[in-house]
């Protein structure tokens, strides 16, 4: 008689036909995200591993896996392609990475919203949405490599927020498919605010199959970066253009000085010490943009037509959301970050103080939204200059007691971030009901007891 | 020796290839618009009517037609097709009403923009944008008839204006061309901010030959009518879609009781004495909108695609804006009506607050747009049981005292109307620049004085 398998053993073996990563460099990269922006994180999911990972390429593909897993009690966490940011893809109680990058197939499209498998890179969801006239709404700086799914699972909104608010606003998301971990696997159909229950629960109360989101008319966005030696001048003309009901947007983004010169790809048309404005504006506004530049003592120093956006595969898109972060921690190690959200009406006098308060420290990067109500605010992804743990928090609560909101992205458990306390019951009640033997990245949820992990 | 003709003889007999308008009734009719309305302007406006009428095919007859009358000094009242509603196409002074509507080709559509002569009407407007995916920005409700010139003469917003905001806002009018009354008559091309320094001026100011907007890409638009039993729960969900920013829409009317008894032709869906809400919303967004009106314990009764729509060939669209109140009037001789401004974010107490105040005299009809701050708010085209004008006097006052802004639509003198008090300076260069000689109908600036008539 063999002596007993460890379970990743058996799952594999029960399963040879699925396309297993076995090699140890790959799967520690495959348990990662960008966590590392957060020096806490950094040190809180040090060493925190796959024993395996599996790249699953059909719905029959994942059901025999689920199946598997949950009759061998393995955990199991779901990944995009790692671009988030809480370490939401790294299993805190090892088992196994669900890679969904291999289950991305383009299911349809049609006049005002689209349908894909959840694996699909947001890039090319875009560009099957594009044959049709459209685009997404809400699509992350890093839409070239993230994934519907992950988009859906662990992020907020991005370039589009400022029209279509976060994600999560009613109509974004039209509804989902996702299967349930059992030996049994169920798979069920869910619409609008019932399939909002797994959105930013990190994939930890379901398992997403397909999503059904609305989108926008595609339009052809000029890209521009004003720039500004006075810091209100470029904080107005920002609000005034984010408002502007007749100038049709995409993304407007505020980097006070000197975020600005940490983002070196663009330094010959950002000189040292300015305050800059990228904005996503419909072509046919330019007159009328270039004269609010003009209105608010700025300088146009980039400009680049969608056509020329196209060839030149080159955004700033890209430079915008967290790829600001990316950008500034790519040339100072030292760097790190916080997300505010600022109260709408409030936020030019909140960026405005907060900005003095902590001149030398925090950096100001705001991106203007439409709030979940639709109103007009901003988010900020402030560049901090790291000093210690203590410090950080230090600025967190000073920021919380200033009256801003901070969506810490210094923690790895789902109560302590976006989420803030504890889970509603609705969405705990999706977790009893898609992940009953709570096998979904156990430890994510600090009220979800830990099912013991079993014997190898 | 002849006796010396009077000037409209002489015009029309230097100018014979025109297309003059010599029936009696025919100019009466196109010596007047909408402003029966009001029962102060149907009094006011009694017996003023042109001389005569011409309708140009091209700039040339224009050109011929202007250079003439102002070396005869014969005043011109410049007329789409009369659906405005302060009399602005009723000459004061007779002289000839120049009617716009033989003068409509499309010149271009392009991506995100057209560009049309003023007389076009903006069904064929529309009709021409959405053979490239994209539909008019902002649409009176009198889109059939209505002309581009005289949306801009005298228009204000309309369907549309609750993503756009009112027309005045930067980035929607692009530019025009525009004809100086002179005996050598200058043809100028003015953009941006310049250009609307001809908007809503009720063709006073310069004479517009083309027009310039932006467009919006088409979507597919659902048309629902949802009726409600209590008012604040209809108020509350007509806000919170218009609010919704991930629920795109063109158009949000709330009408309170008794407001939906008038609509007459829509009876079928509108129970005696109900509050209702007319909303035009993507398709795609039709699952979140029946979740948020029965949240709010609302009935859909009325639910027609857009397909449906464009086969049926009848659009609520026709009945919101001043087309609710043509329709009430035609049930009801004894209405008339107001335009109030509320103040964003207090819009919908100021609504519950007057429309309580003014029960069974003043009836709420609310339509919801964003300013041209972009914030969300709503416009009132209030139906009142009329019974004086001392009391439509004393109820306007009352408005105003309490904090409301009314445009005052029973003027028919541009400065006691939108414009509010004396014209900007900017306003009076461009009168001086392009009617030297005070010829646009005369009397309807206060402050520009009117040039003798000449003897006949």
């Amino acid at each position: 008689m063999n002596a007993p398998l460890y379970p990743i053993e058996q799952l594999q073996l029960e399963l040879p036909e699925l396309d297993w990563i076995t090699d140890p460099n790959r799967i520690e990269r495959l348990s990662q995200d960008f966590s590392w922006f957060s020096p806490v994180l950094k040190r809180q999911l040090e060493g925190k591993v796959a024993d395996t990972v599996v790249r699953p390429r059909t719905e029959d593909e994942i059901r025999r896996l689920v199946a598997a897993c949950a009759r061998l009690k393995v955990p199991v966490t779901i990944r995009g392609s790692g671009t988030g940011n809480y370490g939401q893809t790294t299993p805190l109680a090892g088992g196994v990475v669900l890679d969904m990058t291999g289950y991305g197939t383009m299911l349809w499209v049609r006049p005002g919203a689209a349908r894909a498998q959840a694996g699909i890179r947001l890039h090319q969801f875009e560009k099957a949405a594009l044959r049709s006239g459209q685009e997404l709404r809400c699509m992350p700086s890093t839409y070239r490599s993230a994934t519907l799914g992950g988009l859906f699972g662990g992020g907020f909104g991005g370039v589009g927020s400022i029209n279509f608010g976060p994600l999560g606003a009613p109509g974004n998301v039209l509804g989902l498919k996702a299967m349930t971990i059992e030996p049994e696997p169920q798979v069920v159909e869910l619409r609008g605010a019932e399939a909002m229950r797994m959105h930013h629960l990190w994939g930890t109360n379901g398992l997403v199959l397909e999503l059904e989101i609305a989108l926008a008319p595609a339009q052809p966005w000029l890209e521009t970066l004003a720039t500004f030696t006075d810091f209100d001048a470029a904080l107005a003309f920002a609000d005034a253009l984010a408002r502007a009901p007749g100038l049709a947007k995409r993304e407007v983004a505020f980097f006070a000085s000197p975020v600005p010169d940490h983002l070196t790809q663009l330094a010959q048309y950002l000189p040292a010490g300015c305050h800059a404005v990228l904005s996503l504006v419909a072509e046919a506004g330019e007159e009328a943009l270039q004269a609010m530049v003009a209105a608010h003592g700025g300088t146009v120093t980039y400009r680049r037509t969608a056509e020329e956006v196209a060839k030149s595969n080159r955004t700033l898109m890209e430079y915008t959301w967290n790829h600001t972060t990316l950008h500034a921690l790519r040339v100072d190690k030292n760097l790190t970050y916080l997300q505010t959200s600022f109260t709408p009406g409030e936020h030019v006098r909140q960026i405005t103080e907060l900005t003095q308060r902590y001149a030398g420290e925090v950096l100001m990067h705001a991106e203007f939204l439409r709030s979940m109500d639709g109103l007009l605010t901003c988010s900020a992804l402030q560049l901090v200059r790291f000093s210690s743990e203590e410090r950080l928090d230090q600025i967190i609560q000073e920021h919380r007691d200033y009256g801003v909101r901070i969506n810490n992205p210094h923690v790895h458990i789902v109560e302590d971030g976006k989420a803030g306390g504890d889970l509603a019951p609705d969405i705990l009640a999706m977790k009893a009901r898609f992940d009953p033997l709570g096998l979904l990245n156990p430890g994510k949820l600090r009220h979800w007891p830990v099912a013991p992990r079993p014997a190898p």
